[in-house]
């Protein structure tokens, strides 16, 4: 088995993603993780997102459809009643147009930033760190409500989020799951009955979401949310947390290496027929059964490898700059691993999630150097001659595999 | 668990499509069925699909792409060089020109006809009665190609074929699989390598097809097939055969149902990591075989049931006359159920593969009746007086659930 | 300038879909054509559509969306109401569902049929003669609607109309235009208004078409069609007429090679200020009058040739077996020009909508023979050897220049 | 014929983008606009755009195509080789990657970025003020070449461009035009045989242009540019210019009202026969010029007012703060024009691009201070009182016709 890197040193504890959200992470995962609700002050979030950076992301930064959506009475609007090509060299529909929006704004609509993780750098930059303390793919929205606005209905989440208020308040009713640890198949729309049934009883949480107060809500928890006297902002980070079903997914995928579970079934057989299924049943669940106590978890890692490297993008590089570093390259140079990077090193190859990167065997030291997290001078690369340090490095910076450091 | 009901009386055993292709059905699936290759003279296939209709179908039937796509040097052609608009009222840019295939078959091109079954009324009839005598779903492919085209590489498909030679002839080589049994999931392209030394060896069979052949290939088999001294067309019938894995799949979905198979993780695991992973990989595989363990064949039944229903579509109606006949129906009017139609009568409600249709609990003994199997005349229904015949049978009528007998 | 050419021999003047249309075709020209509405008792349409032929299409065609639209009510009902796919091997989800339709036509919509011209042959023929003998494109549509249905309210179309009564009946109330010879680009719907006010004036016509009745409405002409007391089917075949606004724009594209008109204007013209525009105005009518006044028959008709020739599809061919016979072909085989097709000879080429076919000087004489009208031996072909002939007929045959006697 | 505006005050002349480019405006118009090529030093171009900016676009930005294509060896690189989603919340998989635009630059690509004046503040800036100034529509690209790549072989554009050299160095090959002023329709690839042939000529102009110098080329104007020793980065301003084409235009759109124009033709006429089309183009001919000598300069204005109106978008709003605004507005505050708004003022209604606002006539002095140009207090608004004067403010706020001063 190859040794498994995350590209770049781990995140300052000092300056941690988590701690700033939870507190002491070792508590939050004891009473609160995929468990209950917890509320807590944190201090204002305007570094992240604030008001102006609001109006700058619908104004001067060419934002499209579906990046922001917005809402209305309960129902979407259109995205065609804001947006609009601009013309010469911009011709593409789908761009926001600011005058469209605020007449939206003006008629009380709600506005819903999405994927701001991919066009807001703080929150680009805020959502690794948290991906990589968590295990798990972060996404950031925000919602901008016009005061009173009352939101959505009751419903759950087949995610965990953190929800920070920004600016303006919200009030907030959390009632407990009718169907806990939800998965993403499983959405609330399928219950329906039973949400609204349950929110018409005391809920468990009732509160005034101030700026700089956080709250988090396990997947499956019931909320409502509703503007109070003024315009709200606030940003939900959802936490798409990996769980025992992945597993079992990954199983399934091993079985299908059984040739007893690929076996085909008699002519005419009626699959929707109970009796004429329960004997092919018998045989299958035994099958089954043989085939997951068997599974080796070195098989098993390697399947759910994919889905844990691309639950976050790596951190970002300057693609210019890093060519003509990688052009101007000399041993005095000093390299580091791409931050968030997931690889594997075997045997004279690196893993990557898309791809596969070769080097000559006598490389190995260098390589190991290079990708165990600190920042290496060039021509202290072990093992190889400077000719060779050179072609190395220069290679794995135009595969964006180190950066400059 | 409601009566499972196929519509319509079974398919009459002396016209047999299944017979017609296997000779004794017994026999070939003691002996052939997801076993190994069948080869057999069962006469002409004329009835189904000659050269006329072929030309027909590409003149004066506005057939659309994908229904044909064409093949030249071991490529594909892209659809913009066969098709167009037709101007004024028949804008589409799909359709096939005629003129343009004659190039392409002027320039040695391969046409592939797909879903023959839905745009040629003798294979509409035949693949839904093969589609009943087997259970599972078929679909009714032709290949025309001109003397002398090499055709496919050696490869395999992961359905079952019967493979109609209708008219010149056409060389098969078949050789054994390298993977039995292959998934949907697990095609050729996966195991190019092995499939490509495979057929170097000694072929299992080495036949030049004739007119009025049948060649039957279970899935997995490697073949090859190459046209010979004059153009080529054969009729393949894909069969989509249900498998073990199918209700392994159904397992994993009742699987989500289970508590202990939903939980999370704790935070910052890494499932890429097989040491971290195998803690949680052992509870999860014990949970799992409890919960396969327990799995009632009524409820895999009914998870199955979509797959198994919309197998196939049921018999085409005619809607016009049938909306007519609905509308002059009378007592001594005559219905039956609407051929190859899956469907289960529960408490006073039929359900269809898409919709359940509800009906007062007095009819029950008239729609069990209406839905036996043979024609029956609307007066005599039990149970219901003249006015209720009228009202249920016109209403079953406009829900395509029976047709005029 | 070339010899224009219209393949195949004229229609046959005692089968002229045009004389059973209208009667005599000069007495036509002279009262009706583009001047005023046509009620006239024809025969029976049964040939060119029926009952059962919708039927047909709607359940064994594999009819596709847009071919079949719905309206009910008033709007049209969204294609994923009536059309899905076909599983295996005919996924494509526009695929027509006939017990989806049923249920429609019990709920009272229309079945509106949309280039018939293309998907039935009866109407596929008749569409192309008249087409040639009127010099525009024809378009065939089928209306089916249910007894009492209120249909469209009263509009004018930009194309002139026959309407054919198939089955049943169906009330025409026909006012005179509000804008005489409306051009594509003027639709009723931008005058709504006017047109609405005009309908409830005395009616030009007011008629229920029968079955063998025919209606001739000129573009611009009002109307509108209500079903009677029971199920109607009727044929509208549109006629795009060429108009001296299609001369107009091909003289403004002739401008475009003009300087003078081509010409800049001064940094900060504001073209909306009607006082900034005025010189630059006069100055530019003088040049376009200048320009227009010295443009060339042949020039203008080389730019109008492109509509002109697209706007009917030439006739079907049988490209299999037409690719059989040019294989198979000697010096006794006959062949005659495609009939419909629309080409120019020059010097050494034949000029085609889409492409030029080129062939050495000595064959001119032959190409002529060959694309006179008559049906031709290939060994009579003059100025040729057998060997020459052959190569020539072969090639124009693949081209789909000339079709088999 | 309403008053015109264009919202705002002019663009202050002392920073005039107009001048930056070309110098004394009254000098280039004379010399240069229209008529040949100018070079000039203009200092650097940094605040506009450099290399960094190119970095942050890349990577932070989540800039989607087709705001960013890539050529290499002469061809377009397909977008998806750069190109993919982002998970969770940011799934469209037109987002750049920056990574696999590192790849693309180590492999000697060019970057063009599209429509810098939508997705970049500065240009977004200095292009509407470009735009104001030359009344046409103004368009940003910029092209980021390694060293020593070839670029594009020689070939004109159909509109004018500034060429700024941002980084590095090119050299321009200019030659005179093959076909002066050419419009739209008529791109370079229709002569591509006789600009090749110029291009072998002694050039108009051989000049390797530096940091900080600019190029003008008028439409039409030959140009081949070459990278030479590093990596290059220049701005093309795009300049779309109206021309008498435009006027030409709308003057066919004023002939369509013309029945004389619209008149049908004789049945079975072929258009694309010179001898058939000669009276029926006569004809049309002094009809069409009586047409355009009765054509009055309103109406024309009219029609080119959309063309003109939307060549550029107005100045960005920040609908947020505004929205705020509107809600908190009192006598004192002050509001002004939108810049770069084009609208007219007529009978109680102020139109714009895409739609009319109505006002009640007691308004129209208050509307008209409001437009003036200047910034203005609610209070001072002349003729209505308090309350008035802040629903019409509030009113104009939203719509996005004035801002908070």
């Amino acid at each position: 088995m190859p040794d498994l890197l995350d590209g770049g040193a781990a995140p300052d504890p000092d300056r941690s993603a988590l701690r700033r959200c939870v507190g002491d992470p070792a508590e939050f995962e004891r009473t609160h993780w995929g468990r209950q609700p917890l509320l807590r002050r944190t201090g204002r979030h305007d570094d992240l997102l604030d008001l102006a950076a609001v109006d700058e992301l619908l104004s001067e930064r060419g934002l499209r459809t579906p990046f922001l959506r917005i809402a209305k009475a309960g129902s979407v609007v259109p995205a065609k009643s804001f947006t609009g090509g601009a013309g010469l060299g911009a011709e593409v529909s789908d761009q926001i147009r600011d005058d469209r929006v605020l007449e939206q704004l003006a008629a009380g609509a709600t506005l819903i930033f999405q994927g701001l993780h991919r066009v807001w750098p703080p929150l680009q930059s805020f959502c690794l760190d948290l991906s990589r303390e968590l295990g798990c793919a972060v996404q950031a929205n925000a919602y901008l409500t016009p005061a009173g606005n009352q939101g959505f209905a009751t419903h759950y989440d087949t995610h965990d989020v953190f929800v920070l208020q920004v600016a303006g308040v919200k009030r907030w009713q959390v009632h407990e799951p009718v169907h806990p640890d939800p998965l993403e198949r499983q959405p609330w729309g399928g219950r329906a009955d039973e949400v609204a049934a349950s929110a018409t009883g005391a809920p468990y949480l009732d509160h005034v979401l101030e700026e700089g107060e956080l709250l988090y809500l396990p997947r499956g928890w019931l909320h409502a949310a509703a503007a109070v006297d003024r315009t709200s902002l606030h940003l939900t980070l959802g936490l798409r947390r990996p769980t025992r079903y992945s597993i079992v997914e990954a199983l399934l995928g091993l079985a299908a290496e059984d040739p007893q579970l690929r076996a085909g079934l008699p002519i005419g057989l009626d699959l929707s027929d109970p009796v004429a299924l329960a004997p092919h049943l018998s045989a299958t669940v035994s099958a089954l059964q043989d085939a997951v106590a068997k599974a080796d978890a070195d098989d098993v890692a390697r399947r759910l490898r994919p889905g844990q490297w691309t639950a976050h993008r790596p951190g970002p590089i300057r693609p210019v700059a890093q060519a003509a570093f990688a052009d101007a390259l000399t041993a005095d140079s000093r390299v580091r691993p791409r931050p968030g990077l997931r690889l594997a090193i075997g045997q004279g190859r690196i893993e990557l999630d898309d791809r596969t990167v070769g080097y000559p065997a006598e490389c190995d030291p260098a390589v190991k150097a290079l990708l165990s997290g600190a920042a290496v001078r060039v021509g202290d690369l072990p093992g190889l001659d400077e000719q060779s340090q050179l072609v190395l490095v220069r290679r794995l910076l135009r595969e964006a595999v180190v950066v400059p450091a």
